[in-house]
């Protein structure tokens, strides 16, 4: 690198390197469109470019392009969709940016691991998204309980809170960095076995969970008007779990076989 | 951190809290006060809070305290000096930010190498800057020498330039990376003994080069005319070194030796 200038090593590039086709970079109701161009810059600088922008406040904007400098193409290119679960559906591994010290303590990674989880498991074959929240109020509860693992950036003390596109940029720069070390080391992976079944997808989970609670109320264990946290609990031990294709099958079809007991059609 | 947000762990916080009392930052003839602001919002969340300018085209300006958000004191705090060299007067250990493919390789640090050795030597005691160049053109060759060390972030190959606030970002947090990982290791480091000197700083040795050089004129073994890379080398040797204080007398003591035996008072 050598901010902003046009690299000695230009020479070396070629236009469309991609080394990271199945990583998704979710920005979720960004506001100012110049932190999403500010982002599409520090995502393809670190070789990723799939931008996906949940309902963003303004855009498409000038500003994002202008900020984006020679990344308008990651901007271009981005998809605008109405929900995070669109922006997540068909993912394999989700990671949402959090601040710490949320009521129930989920999985959690720092920005280190989390690169090395996106590198091991990109390199596997898995789809992943990397979720960014809000600029004023980052993720809501209800959307990080979609995500398989937090991410937290270390901060100082004397100020905590980063800017959306700088986020963006150090959780990008570990994804290229384990790449890097990935490529230094060789096939010595110390990641863990692939599994023998794909992990399901984040929408066919969903699925699950839906059916999940619904089951759950219509047996009366749970009561949606005074939900405590089951919801909560249950989604994150699952998400812990991550749970193949085949396994999300076995469990639907043990909802659907209390539900046909409780209520035989 | 989250993402622009006030953070959840707030109540942790000192106003003042600085981790890195004598690291600077410096920025090079930075263009755009944007990025300058962008920089010092970096460094506070970082934990830094020493921001140097060098010449810079426009500042005071507003946009620096608006993008600057709640570092608007590191921005106010910045100190405007005229050269590269008044920046880093005083300094033991310099590193620099660069591209590779520089003509006469230099000592070169990866981003993790660079936080590591700031963080080791700043807790012993040394006086340390980071320097980064223009938006457009980066460091001058004569700047890069200045530098006891190189640093480069690595890019994706499509688009190898950074902004200049996101290099800021990178460096700065892998340099709380490290801070993180020592504390966690207490006093199991794995730097190097202390030095039994102090390392001479910036300033002096720069002195010495200029003595250096005067006296390679004096005996014609440099042509200032045709200088080739002699001074190039000369200083990469000696910044690799990293001479003490009392290394530093006795190479002058010895070119004055010089100077007196050819030239006698």
């Amino acid at each position: 690198m050598s901010t902003d200038s046009t690299s000695d090593s230009k020479s070396e590039q070629t236009a469309d390197e991609n080394l990271f086709p199945r990583v998704r970079i979710v920005l979720v109701e960004p506001t100012h469109p110049g932190n999403i161009g500010a982002a599409a810059r520090a995502m393809k600088n670190m070789g990723l470019c799939r931008l996906y922008l949940v309902a963003p406040t303004r855009f498409p904007h000038e500003k994002a392009i202008w900020r984006s400098a020679s990344a308008s193409d990651v901007v271009e290119n981005a998809l605008v969709v109405p929900t995070l679960d669109d922006a997540i559906a068909g993912c394999q591994l989700v990671i949402g940016t959090s601040a710490r010290d949320r009521r129930i303590p989920w999985p959690m990674l720092d920005p280190r691991g989390c690169g090395e989880k996106v590198e091991a498991e990109h390199r596997q074959g898995a789809e992943v998204a990397l979720v960014f929240g809000r600029e004023a109020h980052g993720l809501k509860n209800e959307e990080l309980q979609k995500c398989h693992f937090h991410v937290n950036i270390p901060t100082g003390k004397a100020y905590s809170s980063l800017n959306l596109a700088m986020a963006v940029q150090v959780l990008c720069y570990e994804v290229l960095q384990a790449h890097i070390q990935q490529l230094k080391s060789g096939s010595k992976s110390k990641v863990e076995q692939p599994w023998d079944m794909e992990y399901a997808t984040t929408d066919v989970v969903e699925k699950f969970f839906i059916h999940l609670e619904e089951t759950l109320i219509e047996v009366d264990f749970h009561d949606p008007e005074n939900p405590r946290q089951l919801m909560t609990r249950l989604r994150r031990m699952f998400n812990r779990i991550r749970p193949d294709q085949m396994e999300v099958n076995m469990l639907r079809g043990f909802m659907t076989s209390i539900q046909n007991k409780i209520s035989p059609k």
